[in-house]
């Protein structure tokens, strides 16, 4: 076991962007996969500019739906403002997937020999400054009396390793499934195929945030995913937030009052 | 439902204090309950000063275990700089006993009536710089490979509520007992009366920093309770850690090499 190397400060950290923090709206709505930017300082990791487009680099069409069910739910909207190929801020810093070396088809040549130091300083730059940041929201809005619950936003591509999906909305949970079961019920009535725990779920280690934003503090939550084929533009974007809004609306609406205040816990 | 008022910063914060952070230990040894430091900008909450040298105010004798025991383990120690009273960084701030109005049989006049915004002052100021020191630690450690374990140590009063307490050593787990078994198998030979989840247990709401800060990320964790009479001088604390060290040594040893990393986790 060899001693641990001083902490890494060469990178500027990279706040969470939060937008309309004071909103009053009991959902605390997130999108770690909001953006493809890739700023001087890590580089482009070796990727050509069709691939940082492309899913392994972001959600396409997360961060608009995001925004606009903030909106609607009248609630503060919490986005990672870098590609999560830089650091995933859904995965610890010790999964293979937080500075992925492989995604999908694509190798990743910029994280394939990453020395500790170099994945020290974007856990330091990019993964705590998002989570810190997001905390501090949280943190704030339990104390005020806000009750949060967290909805994180992501998109999943509709062909994934040569193979279609026919599912459009995925509804997972991690430990704690009070919400996701609510948006189920809520969403009975929507015309998408919606399943729960799909395309993904928690044993497959993509509800990080959840587990460590929402859970140790007993705050309902979900994640929450669209094909992404559905949010291609801004209007396409927008139409599925109007289906989806009254549906999220419907399933906070029923969780009870008390759910994620320390009513119930013991001092 | 109000909104919400902007964050407070009118105290200043008091960050976690750290010792020998690159000890290469897998221990990371915490103490949330060090301190009856009551500064000018929080007050004396209308305590006495015999009250504020009470266990209520602080957990007697739990640094200087904690210290001695960190430096057996060549591993850091984290302590919280100030009273439990003004925040408990052991407990989430939506809990009761984040900013007690009633210990054991005292009441505490300074938080018997905290507006929000007086709480938010406080979480702004104690709980979050805590936690977020602590928690820059671990990402650290685990980022470097040195594979963390996560160790608090407390201690308790002998008689409560006018009861004696007959155990001498707790052993607490919250929802990942591993560290607590080895512990306990490791404690078999020991000259006190040990238990598990005695005096206290999770469902007290004890094990917040576990919940918050090892489980989300894999880590086994434990929390040690040593009745306070044991460890009332220096010279105590430091043979009670004579004792327990090589009990957690053998502890740690026992758990399997990759407890805690990525290595069984999807990415």
């Amino acid at each position: 076991m060899t001693a641990a190397a001083a902490p890494s400060h060469t990178a500027q950290p990279w706040p969470a962007r939060i937008e309309n923090p004071d909103a009053p709206g009991r959902a605390v709505v997130i999108c770690e996969h909001a953006s493809n930017r890739f700023p001087e300082a890590f580089g482009t990791l070796g990727l050509t500019a069709s691939q940082r487009r492309a899913h392994i680099a972001w959600d396409p069409g997360a961060l608009g739906l995001a925004r606009e069910l903030a909106r609607a739910l009248d609630s503060p909207l919490v986005s990672a403002p870098l590609s999560r190929l830089i650091h995933d801020c859904n995965r610890p810093p010790d999964a293979a997937g937080a500075m992925a070396a492989r995604s999908e088809v694509h190798d990743i040549p910029g994280n394939a020999a990453l020395s500790a130091a170099a994945r020290l300083e974007r856990v330091d730059a990019v993964y705590r400054p998002f989570h810190d940041g997001l905390r501090a929201l949280i943190l704030q809005r339990m104390t005020l009396g806000l009750a949060p619950v967290l909805v994180t936003i992501h998109s999943f591509a509709p062909v994934f390793h040569g193979k279609p999906r026919s599912v459009q909305f995925g509804v997972i949970h991690d430990a704690d499934r009070r919400l996701a079961d609510a948006v189920m019920v809520a969403a009975k009535a929507l015309s998408l195929e919606t399943r729960l725990n799909q395309p993904y779920s928690a044993a497959e280690g993509v509800t990080h945030t959840l587990a460590l934003q929402a859970t140790p503090y007993g705050l309902p939550n979900v994640m929450l995913e669209v094909r992404n084929d559905l949010i291609a533009t801004p209007d396409a974007e927008n139409q599925i937030a109007t289906l989806l809004a009254p549906v999220l609306a419907e399933a906070i609406a029923a969780l009870t009052p008390q759910s994620g205040t320390a009513a119930a816990r013991t001092g």
